[in-house]
């Protein structure tokens, strides 16, 4: 998830997917001014608002899913103020819907059955910074980008990056992962402890309150359970996450390759030979063409790997040269190596602008993003697959995937008042998820599983582990409270 | 946890420590011969054991605490055996106890409420290797040195090395880590997908059947929840484990300091590096004395690391070369390396017979080891008090740790005919959990909570966190069949 959406604002999903909880939008009887009072009294009146523009911002995430407006947004300030505003909301049994940036992709924030929406992006603090821990603890409104500003002068960085500046306890909620991932881990690996408000206001320390061991065996592991949970067991108020050194060398490259196989070829014997790689990137053909013609470029049109290395000087040259061995020997060619920065930054661009790339094939139209990741092995076979399938529905979609993971979107790009190509995207989006779960993926790497993909889930887990799911639900939300509708 | 406690079968924990489910050992209303033929009905005649003697073998661990001799003790040979079993007993209101190799050592096995040990060593079959994924599923009885050996054609290997040759699926219910984790992480890291019996028998996926995506963002994350878990959520029968590529070249080596502050931060400053250290293990003079006594070794009786390399050839000369300055600039000395696989196995012998080493200091005599966890910037802190503490409590107990992830090991020893030490053992572990806990560490690094650490648990993570980790057991397991009386 390499790309921002903030433009799209459209219908989704189209009719043929059935959304059960799908509410018409009617006033909720428990939205009384004593109510709203009650929420004013707790984070202040300006702090509180039911504006309609307000609402229909926290309506909807980068997605394409109908904006679904709470019925009111609160901006706490404090882990009080969000424990009070938990308890207030489920005295009341009103749904609570914890917003940060807004930048999902699969329509987690939107307020299905009303509410009011939490905005938790004033609580930015940041604290506890330890360097010779690799630990520090940031607030929910605390972005990767304003974290990893703040850590500069430490030698230290938070190398999980999604493409959006999200907030980390959004990405906490989403299991985030993006291009480091392969070497980094995702957010399932980064994060040592949560401070957790539970639907009825209670504050939860998923590893006790303050503690940051590097590992624990201490008691069922709830910090694992939070990372994902997409704001339907409680409010990630702030998490202490585990940092990473900054390396001494950096050297990105790119190579083209003669098909698919080829490219993936070399990724697996890349990681075999415990190459370790801090990212590795595939494009398509189609995204490769889309990035020369948008940035003026003269790539070879052809399947692409963008890499990077991270380490001392000397090991960076020493995986550079070993991974020219390896690409070399698959028919890999058209190298490009840079190691300053500005010139990495141009090389990166292409991969970077991928997104507005795609989207200026089809000037003026949206962009949809799809999500699986497959075993590596399987990769070859379904890209393959998903480009003979794009051709036959007649839709533009170029690749791009966190190809080290086996993780690849495609970027559809559609007309959103074609009301038949909307249904062609969405069939589309849903052979590639079944596609992924023949090969034992799943239709998920990244993004979650929002409002859209929960008939995905049921297919990709199965009834037992779905009810398993839903007792653990019904257990810490025993009201359906906490972002009701989604995952589940 | 690099060690055997093989002789231990003493009554524990002292007087002083009180479990509130102890029972006194009586006859279970249940215990028919119509509920054992239902049993052999289940798993065969031959694979149901009421004896004295097979009922005692599985009424304890490799720990100090006492037998508790489970009422029958079944080997299933498939899921299908073990669901049967569970559902069977579900049905009845009977325990139920999963049983590995029986090499953990928090008493994890103990049948305190009686009830039926399922042993799972019967179920042995390792399936599903992809090299090219870098996964392989092995069911339940498979131990971490049976998988290595299958593993060795391949190129690959299950790095996770808690000492005990443990089944793979015991060491995902205890989270275990041991030496390699600071490089390649704990079980934690490393499990992909789990198949679990729910305490009424039905077949749980947690990540779906026949699912190893590297990464996945679908729904709770159920697998994460199930490592740790110690028995008591389900019986895990199947594992789908990460593995690594077997790196080019090891190098490994052992340096000395003039005090426990120089080898901590030798140790942080080579995290901070960056370099990829697969080992890092401190021993303090006491551990070295005693090594030295025991293996007719003359290594400085200093504060000591023991270091892994793993990499390219060229990598792990550069690794050595850089972590050489750092410890020469902290004042380290006496280095030797060794580059051949005998000479690693010599320089490794003295930390490998540490446990061995520790108990020749007092012939006859039983040990105990301690398990805290503590951030690294506290590390010297904690262990010059535990040493103090040590001194003043009059124990002999060397000093072991996995210095990397700031999980150290006290290795006590102690008469287990004198109740007064026992007494002063168990008010010693049990400071040493509190000085870890208020420097925001945990009891437990990697043995887990079992039996004798409940209290410390309830400590450590506080009220909230352990009603939540009650609900989720009351939402799982119900009846509390599921190893009754442990974590919680």
């Amino acid at each position: 998830a390499q790309f921002l959406l903030k433009t799209v604002k459209e219908f989704w999903p189209p009719s043929s997917v059935v959304i059960s909880t799908w509410p018409p939008f009617l006033p909720q009887e428990w939205l009384t001014e004593d109510f709203l009072n009650s929420l004013r009294a707790i984070v202040g009146a300006p702090n509180v608002s039911t504006a309609t523009v307000v609402r229909e911002q926290h309506g909807q995430d980068e997605s394409m899913h109908r904006n679904c407006p709470p019925d009111a947004v609160a901006w706490p300030r404090t882990v009080e103020q969000v424990s009070l505003l938990a308890a207030t909301c489920y005295s009341r049994g009103v749904p609570v819907i914890p917003f940060g940036t807004g930048t999902g992709l699969e329509g987690g924030v939107t307020a299905v059955q009303g509410g009011v929406c939490v905005n938790m992006m004033k609580m930015d603090q940041i604290s506890e910074l330890n360097p010779e821990d690799f630990t520090v603890a940031v607030e929910a409104g605390v972005t990767r980008k304003t974290l990893n500003k703040y850590l500069r002068e430490s030698g230290l960085w938070f190398p999980v990056d999604p493409g959006a500046d999200a907030s980390l306890c959004g990405m906490v909620a989403t299991a985030a992962s993006g291009t480091n991932a392969v070497r980094y881990g995702t957010m399932r690996q980064n994060v040592l402890n949560l401070q957790v408000v539970l639907p009825d206001g209670r504050v939860l320390h998923t590893a006790g309150q303050s503690r940051r061991p590097r590992k624990s065996a201490a008691g069922y592991h709830l910090t694992g359970l939070f990372v994902g949970s997409e704001g339907t067991l409680g409010f990630i108020t702030q998490a202490t996450l585990r940092l990473h050194g900054i390396p001494e060398a950096t050297v990105a490259a790119i190579c083209a390759f003669p098909n698919i196989q080829a490219a993936v070829d070399s990724t697996v014997q890349v990681l075999q030979a415990g190459l370790p790689i801090a990212r590795i990137e595939f494009l398509d053909e189609v995204m490769m063409s889309a990035c020369n013609r948008y940035s003026g470029l003269s790539y070879a049109e052809l399947p692409t790997l963008f890499l990077e290395f991270h380490g001392t000087q000397q090991s960076v040259e020493e995986q550079v040269g070993a991974t020219e061995v390896i690409v070399q020997s698959n028919g890999g060619s058209d190298f490009a190596w840079a190691r300053e920065p500005e010139a990495r930054g141009r090389l990166w661009a292409a991969r970077h602008n991928a997104w507005y790339a795609a989207l200026a094939l089809r000037p003026g139209k949206k962009g949809y993003s799809t999500d699986v990741c497959v075993p590596l092995s399987c990769l070859p076979e379904v890209l393959l697959e998903t480009k003979k399938d794009l051709l036959d529905s007649n839709l533009t979609g170029p690749l791009v995937g966190h190809v080290g993971d086996g993780n690849f979107h495609c970027l559809l790009i559609l007309d959103p008042e074609d009301a038949e190509e909307k249904e062609r995207v969405a069939d589309f989006a849903k052979r590639l998820g079944r596609r992924a779960l023949a090969v034992g993926g799943t239709c998920t790497g990244e993004h979650g599983i929002g409002l859209g993909k929960r008939q995905l889930l049921r297919e990709e887990v199965g009834e037992v582990a779905l009810s398993t799911m839903r007792q653990i639900k019904m257990a810490l939300d025993p009201k359906n409270l906490m972002n009701p509708g989604k995952v589940l």
